[in-house]
């Protein structure tokens, strides 16, 4: 196009983008549409479009401002928390891979994946998820036994629907145990480790759904559906969470299969049950000519037996309709679902909003992923679970938006105030004392801020202590002591003030530890 | 190229690398050619390179294993506290902006900017530091006042020199206070920070070098040095850490100066020292004709005064040869230098390697970024400081390689084993006890692991406890607990368990915070 075209386009193209702010479209139709402005403006080369442009994160991306931070960060502190009581590490990849050590890894979802331009070099993507660069890494360095956790973003170039939580830059949380070991005791803790962090987060009840691979497989084999077929029956059981039979019986003969086959699958497929339900197929005259389904069986009556002991035995539930979407399980596989609503609001839900309800957790054993990274294809055997972060976040932060609770965004303890004029330093010397005894303060960046902003400040963020400072103080040597929630103020010798707000900090400190 | 031409090609190269590897060259070296052979082979297609590809990271990236992590979660955790003490939250934003938000940010260094491919959408750029992603939040989100660290990787294509721990992916380390407030209160505190991570890190010796832009700007004017030649003059001054006078003197005029202005210069930029020398040159007669002179010296008159209240005048100097790269800063500028080698090691110096001495931290104020973002230039006074961790990392990593110290990469506090078979079960209930109880435990994997190797286990990874739980224990319902250091070992009623171990942990605890 001429420039004399572009500009035009460009014209018509802002004035589309005012009328759509005017009307208060949707958010996400005004980002798209001023993407394309951009992209009009690029045309014309960085010049025309530099001094006004638009102040925006990329589509599907969005900055964390200090609140919700301090949510996230809470939550990773419960999450490595319980990583580390069960003796895990943490390692860490780059952001991006070489493009060919994802290539062949995610089937249809490659077409999500970021690449980098190629400047001269390599070709770079970024990650898609954290289990391939952790394969990556396992048989580059050779590594035989390995419990790791990773919490860092990756990028799905996903249609995003942020008003759910679906980002294209997002969270994942993992921990994945490797080593050749012993049935179904790793498989065990995986789950010990998902059931703990559930319960400390206070999302609510849940449920662990655990399946095996082998046995979908074997259930098909048994049943009549050809191997060729086992990947699209296998897409269609994994709907039966959100569908009812019927829907995912059409499914399957829309695919191929015969009503035969798939009224068989049905039958298997929609049970449910625990250790009673193991025996009973282990005696199914039918799935005991598949070798497969019995291992699959075996490993998950095993599974449940530790998983009693692992004092989960009430929060588990073999459902024989568990899929999980990705190819590369070998083993058991499991889910964690919430199945109450831990949002206690009284706003009506948004429709078709199921915040609160849904998969919080999955995983499974995958035995040859790291072998297919190995030159001589030496496999190690692994089992791990992602823990569903950013779902995580939304339901605390609708949580605390119901609560209306405040959240702090920092940890202060002590403000470091004076009602008069020219007592900056005394400030100053007085925020040194606390700062070298680590207690965490601040104090107004004024020479002379007044008195009542300075005791707004204190509730505006949830300060528990002010110290206060004026010339009577400085005559004798003192300081007053106010907490700011009962308005109480004492006066306190100068020498003993690290030790009197320590001494308070340590009584609210076994308050709040003790609720 | 033909096909055939391109196998051809492949077939050398291939060849090439293989020599290369077999003469042991430099890594660095093979990986150039690895690239180029990748290179070619993605001319052939995917198919022809699947299957048979090279396992590695990106060009100038690394992953980081427990070991390297451990060290980095320690750093991190340190840093992270202080920057609490001081009352800061975090923020965080995406790894990659609009290219246009980064377009004219890093003058000739743009050329090191990491871009995405155009997959149809937007143009995107990796982040290249942390300041101008903060700087486009502040202006999107119109936020006035705000003390936010931010610790985060960033992205810079430029040639890695890994041997000397400069990577093409690394953390910063930022910590800024913006806000319109009194003269040199935040950037006092700022120092204070920097000082209080250094001192709590033990990286030895260090000084804190201050200056003032304008302070600089004054001196080039009030010698005759043309504006248009200032920034020029500045880089060279920068050099004055590593250059002496004659050759920083010697770029002077091959850029233009005289003799005259270089040599007067040269007066200026050579001193050093605290407040009397403030106080010599607010009184110097042609330095008093310079406002801008003058505004920069009344700053660092009252910053110096603010440093000695929060006690480190020891640790600053007013270093007129401070210039700092960045266009951005306005006013105060500050750099800390490790002044002795913290590096306890007997081997020989790498020729020309300077670990452990040099720039660890640096920062200053910029009044006008945030203003260049917002569409109608409304600025925010900002001024912080990043602290070098990539160089803490490595400065730490050879410590710990010098001292031959054993870096933990797990906290596991207690062991559960057994010397007998078929105690599994009895182990797991006894973990499940311990981790309830909020006790960091592990066991080995296996159904009967031999006990010669799971007190190994304990040995290698630093476990303090084992619990061991045979035939005996038992039918008494005790447990043995076994002081891994000591190999003491003590038979314990099994419902003192957790409270006998927690009272050991509690006393280790204790004589450790006192070292």
């Amino acid at each position: 196009m001429e420039k004399s075209v572009i500009k035009e386009e460009i014209r018509k193209q802002g004035e589309f983008v005012r009328q759509l702010k005017l009307d208060k479209a949707e958010k996400e139709k005004i980002d798209e549409e001023v993407t394309k402005l951009l992209a009009l403006k690029a045309q014309l080369g960085e010049d025309a479009s530099s001094g006004k442009f638009v102040l925006k994160t990329p589509k599907g991306t969005r900055d964390y401002n200090l609140k919700q931070m301090a949510i996230r960060e809470n939550v990773f502190d419960t999450i490595i928390k319980c990583f580390k009581r069960h003796g895990a590490g943490t390692i860490d990849t780059p952001v991006f891979e070489l493009k060919e050590t994802l290539t062949n890894k995610y089937g249809e979802d490659s077409k999500l994946i970021y690449d980098l331009k190629d400047q001269g070099g390599e070709m770079l993507s970024l990650r898609y998820d954290l289990t391939v660069p952790f394969a990556r890494y396992m048989a580059m360095n050779k590594i035989q036994t390995i419990k790791r956790y990773h919490i860092a973003k990756v990028y799905r170039r996903d249609n995003p629907a942020m008003t759910r939580g679906r980002y294209r830059e997002f969270y994942q949380c993992d921990i994945d145990i490797a080593g050749q070991y012993d049935p179904m005791i790793a498989d065990a803790e995986c789950l010990r480790i998902v059931y703990e962090i559930l319960s400390a987060l206070k999302l609510g009840d849940f449920v662990i759904k655990v399946n095996d691979r082998r046995m979908l497989d074997g259930v098909f084999a048994v049943c009549g559906c050809p191997d060729e077929k086992f990947r699209q029956a296998c897409s269609a059981v994994d709907k039966l969470d959100k569908l009812p039979w019927e829907d995912v019986k059409a499914e399957m003969l829309e695919k191929g299969l015969t009503e035969e086959t798939a009224d068989k699958i049905g039958v298997y497929v929609q049970m449910s049950g625990g250790q009673e339900l193991v025996e009973h197929l282990l005696s199914d005259k039918l799935l005991m000519t598949s070798k497969c389904a019995m291992a699959g069986l075996n490993d998950i009556k095993l599974l449940l037996r530790y998983l009693q002991i692992y004092q989960l035995g009430n929060k588990v539930s073999f459902d024989m309709s568990l899929a999980r979407g990705l190819d590369y399980y070998t083993g058991a596989i499991f889910e964690a679902v919430l199945t109450g609503t831990a949002v206690n609001t009284n706003q009506p839900r948004i429709k078709g909003e199921t915040v609160g309800v849904g998969s919080i957790a999955g995983g499974g054993r995958y035995d040859n992923l790291v072998g297919s990274f190995d030159p001589k294809g030496r496999s190690v055997p692994c089992v791990g679970v992602s823990i569903g972060v950013e779902r995580i976040f939304s339901i605390l932060e609708a949580q605390l938006k119901a609560d209306g609770r405040k959240t702090r965004t920092n940890d202060t303890e002590v403000y470091v105030i004076s009602p008069q004029k020219n007592f900056l330093e005394e400030r100053m010397q007085i925020i040194t004392e606390l700062w070298k005894a680590n207690i965490k303060a601040e104090m107004p960046y004024k020479r002379n801020p007044k008195l009542l902003s300075q005791l707004q400040t204190c509730e505006e963020r949830g300060i528990p202590y002010a110290v206060i400072i004026a010339s009577s103080e400085k005559e004798t040597n003192t300081v007053k002591l106010r907490t700011i929630d009962t308005r109480e103020e004492v006066s306190i010798p100068r020498e003993n003030m690290v030790k009197e707000i320590k001494d308070r900090l340590q009584i609210c400190k076994n308050n709040t530890d003790q609720n």
